[in-house]
């Protein structure tokens, strides 16, 4: 029985009709393809991935596994439509907090038309992809059973500043994340989730070093996910935290040169996180951002 | 006494009645301020670098020297004009080959005006800024008392393609380089001027590591200087192989972001340089473009 993603913070929903993602009880998330280019360029990428020997298995374990394609009926009733079969990433999580940041301070590949270099140059710069290197572009954060999630808007998220950014990756981290907006935020879960040899600076320093030295693809408009569970955390057990990278449908093939478009997005998140880390406490809300997180901009499911 | 530079690769250049640089005897280059921003610009960041205190002692050393502003007759006859008086990098080298690299896929900073960025977007695209993070922009590499310089046309660099400058940067370090197109590029000095401990790539790690951290500058359209001396090498001594950073017209604040495009492309760079040290043999010139390297595109001085 195929029922509508939880946990889905980013792209289509297909949620109230329309054409999106579907997962089942197995574990394995459906995404349909998109019916133009990104659609088989999507297939085109997963299929080349993971038939590739050269890619190592630690970093093999950042990306969903793929099991092929399949016809189904789409979510919004328009019949059967062919969707990508992939590993379902919060499979198995019960209160999962996600952040979606799409990487590269460049959204669109050299190539590309220049219609669609101007619509994605728009949205880089309208965005914090063009200052900072990536833009958070869906998240998710678990209070509790009270409270729920906090997840702000689409259109909220859209106009992060990179004061904003920095801040939602501080209140990603902080026991009083869904309290008011004017408390400081005490990224009390800093060392547990972004910090240690498993966390999630470990594993993005893990793929950086890939990124230094791979040549085969470039990952544009592609995003990395951070995940973890909070009561996990609460119970002083290991967090969860992980690490993917999701969202192939615009990756074009390397020819011998490294993604530093990526690379270079990926490092900024890196230096935010580690900032973070070194000054957990540091960082108080100024009068100017509180509006941004107060409840009312937040959905409570 | 001043006199027009000898060894300059790249940017508006004295000979000719144009405003351009002249060096002196005692080692020093004055840059003509441009009249527009470009000249404010340069004169704040040489004033804000040389000043400032958390820059470290090993990366000041790739930055020329700063001694400040002064009026000068220019060399087009214009009468007293600013310029900036700087370190000349080539100074007391004889034969130096070089290499000017403009480092970042982006050459224009996020607050551009739509009609700067539309123009250097247009250059980033056309070079090889955008698919592989930089581009050469000036060019001379030392043969020998009786071939000289091999020091391609503006026209002809401007229009190298990704596979140029893979091949340029191996023609920097062989010892045939100015022999006759078809032969095999020998490579024989990369691991000396590329390779070592204080060699280039040594260098541009040692620049990396600052540009993951450092936060105070973003450097637009900057250029890596790659300069040794081949006879040097040949006599057996330290090659003399340095890293500069050169033009700094476009630097602006870091606002607590790394520079992740410099970064992206520096990283990009270092790639190429590590392959040449890992594989100087293997690469062999294809038909297409022997042309591009035979000696009528060089100038011999």
């Amino acid at each position: 029985m195929l029922k509508v993603p939880l946990h889905q913070v980013a792209g289509h929903q297909a949620s109230g009709g329309q054409l999106g993602p579907l997962i089942d009880d197995s574990g394995r998330f459906y995404k349909p393809l998109q019916s133009d280019e990104r659609g088989s360029s999507e297939v085109a990428f997963y299929t080349s991935f993971s038939s590739n020997t050269r890619i190592p298995d630690h970093i093999c374990r950042f990306f969903p596994v793929f099991y092929g394609t399949q016809l189904l009926e789409a979510s919004d009733g328009s019949g059967l439509h062919p969707h990508l079969v992939l590993q379902d990433l919060v499979s198995g999580r019960l209160n999962p907090s996600i952040m979606d940041i799409k990487i590269g301070s460049r959204t669109w590949p050299p190539e590309s038309s220049d219609d669609y270099m101007q619509k994605c140059l728009k949205k880089d710069r309208e965005s914090t992809s063009l200052p900072l290197g990536f833009r958070v572009s869906g998240l998710q954060i678990y209070g509790s059973k009270e409270s729920g999630f906090w997840k702000p808007e689409k259109k909220l998220i859209k106009n992060f500043s990179a004061e904003d950014v920095k801040l939602v990756l501080r209140k990603f981290v902080s026991s009083n994340a869904s309290t008011d907006s004017d408390s400081e935020l005490d990224c009390s879960f800093a060392s547990v989730i972004y910090g240690g040899s498993t966390g999630i600076l470990a594993q993005l320093l893990e793929l950086k070093a890939w990124f230094e030295d791979q040549t085969i693809f470039h990952f544009y408009s592609c995003s990395v996910l951070l995940v973890y569970e909070k009561e996990l955390v609460l119970k002083g057990r290991s967090s969860g935290a992980e690490v993917k990278l999701i969202d192939f449908a615009h990756v074009v093939e390397g020819r011998d040169v490294i993604d530093h478009n990526f690379l270079g997005g990926l490092c900024s998140l890196i230096k935010f996180v580690s900032e973070i880390l070194t000054t957990p406490g540091e960082y108080t809300m100024k009068d100017s951002e509180k509006n941004l997180f107060s409840s009312d901009n937040g959905i409570n499911e």
